[in-house]
């Protein structure tokens, strides 16, 4: 019923060493095969390009295995169930997940994160704000870092996806929100449209001494999607109790071996703080909680996204190096219809 | 009425950088002034030499300002209500607290932690087992690190005051206990009196692969009294949903500039692990409840303490240099008698 169908995947060709770039993918042709019995075939619509991939793509300790060779990079997409042989989904189904960077995907399901019902707001954002991007924001800011009204918030990359829904959130919280980020536009955004109080270039700016002047009773939550420099400044200037959520290591390319830089255990320890590492994952049993409540907030007018979006799986390629040299400005999709 | 009396004090005559010796202290006598209302005086018989000294002496950031010079070196002693002129207490009581390195001391009992009243035990063990070491370890890893039965638990100086406490603790609640010590003397300490189920040697075996083989399924709780590279092996060992208390920085002399070490962004993430930093004082209102618990596994014989007592006033000077030297076998105590 679908063999007459071709694929069209964006295959992981060789292995990088950490950021994966334009070379390491090709684009490759394949038949559709039948569908076997329980599963779904999705037409994709919009694929997702994250930080994570980056360690997904690569041969080092992770909390998923490495992608094989040739096979589709494994990747969020959302798409129209086109053919059913599974009894909990019908055709027109909306679904998202981590489907693959594949044209049709085959799926009885256990990739299927949720079915998408908010079909009132475009179904890109199932993949951002209302997806992996909005809960993870949604679930390190309220549980990781247990933030609260009054608490003094720092994100880094805080005009990107995850960043921006986590100043967002705070604000709808009664946190105070500072934002790191890398340019006067991004700035311009992070205060104008993400609402931040305080916004720094760490481009541009000393970050600790910034992160002082615009927290002068220390940071109370710190929201880390880079590691590296940005997070050694921040650390300096953490207020007693503080709460550090390690979402990501984006500012840094290769963890084998494992990169120097200045210990955190006397910060932790002067400050009675607390780091910890979380993914969204951790928490997946409740997304349909925290969807209910993002779609919420954008409907309403609180919660906004902005969107980068890329034509066509050729431009996949460089997708994930894109996001590494900060050159997207907003959720960066790839919309393959 | 205690003029007559002559005060022989520990001082801080200078400045150090890092670990205090013998030559930043010096012993001084002076009179016992006239008894304010509302004070005490008590005559101190044992002092205690803690790691935490280090970091009260220097002038660096801290919990607690540093100590000025020419003052009495801040620390815990424990001594018999001598005069009284507070209605809280009476000629005769035994008293624990921050009295300092003094002889005599003065107090209107905001420094005085609490009346020792397990008078069946000895005094001294007001300042370790049943005084700060041994609440440190009861916080530590029953309310930071959330130590609970069949958890794997790594403790570093186990031998140590504190950890010799800790790797007891968590054995009568059911941990599997691996201590890391410096000695084959220490090792069979660990083994015969501290009933850790493995123990390893730092200074002879490689750290991160003798945890991997004691710790095949990883390390659920890490008791941290040393930082740096004892502490990265540990942290490459770690188990899904580790916690790890950081108690001390022993092994790190100077914290300024900030040492380098490997990150621990990535592990933290990997494994979905919390590093927390604490101090026992953030648990002060529940010392009670924590040294009645103490009391009885000491009565039982479910938990001891090895002490190292040094005689005098002058002794007290290499008292804290020696600690870091890893000469002390026992809770490090100075009989001022």
């Amino acid at each position: 019923m679908t063999s007459n169908l071709t694929n069209r995947s964006v295959i992981l060709s060789n292995r990088p060493k950490g950021i994966p770039q334009a070379e390491h993918f090709a684009v490759q042709e394949s038949p559709v095969p039948d569908l076997p019995d329980g599963c779904i075939l999705v037409k994709t619509s919009y694929w997702s390009a994250d930080p994570a991939q980056r360690g997904w793509a690569n041969d080092a300790p992770n909390y998923l295995p490495p992608v094989e060779i040739g096979a589709a990079m494994r990747g969020f997409a959302v798409g129209e169930v086109v053919a059913s042989r599974n009894p909990n989904y019908a055709e027109g189904d909306l679904v998202s997940g981590m489907l693959g960077w594949s044209r049709y995907a085959v799926s009885d399901g256990s990739n299927v994160d949720r079915k998408v019902t908010e079909t009132d707001l475009s179904p890109s954002m199932s993949l951002g704000i209302l997806g992996l991007n909005g809960v993870t924001a949604y679930f390190g800011l309220l549980e990781v870092c247990g933030a609260k009204e009054g608490d003094t918030v720092v994100v880094s990359t805080a005009a990107g996806a995850v960043g921006s829904a986590v100043g967002q959130i705070a604000k709808i919280k009664g946190c105070r929100t500072v934002g790191i980020t890398s340019s006067a536009e991004k700035m311009a955004l992070c205060t104008d449209k993400f609402g931040y109080d305080e916004t720094i270039n760490y481009r541009e700016q000393d970050v600790a001494e910034a992160i002082r002047v615009a927290c002068p009773d220390g940071v109370d939550c710190y929201f880390d999607n880079t590691c590296g420099p940005i997070s050694d400044a921040v650390m300096t200037q953490l207020a007693h109790g503080a709460r550090v959520a390690i979402c990501g290591t984006a500012a840094l390319s290769d963890w084998d071996p494992i990169p120097l830089g200045p210990r955190v255990h006397r910060q932790l320890l002067v400050a009675r703080a607390r780091m910890q590492g979380f993914i969204a994952f951790d928490y997946q049993a409740r997304f349909p909680e925290a969807v209910a409540q993002l779609s919420e907030w954008v409907r309403s007018g609180k919660l906004s996204a902005n969107e980068h979006v890329l034509e066509g799986a050729e431009a996949a390629r460089d997708a994930i190096a894109m996001l590494y040299r900060g050159e997207n400005t907003g959720k960066l999709l790839i919309r393959v219809d």
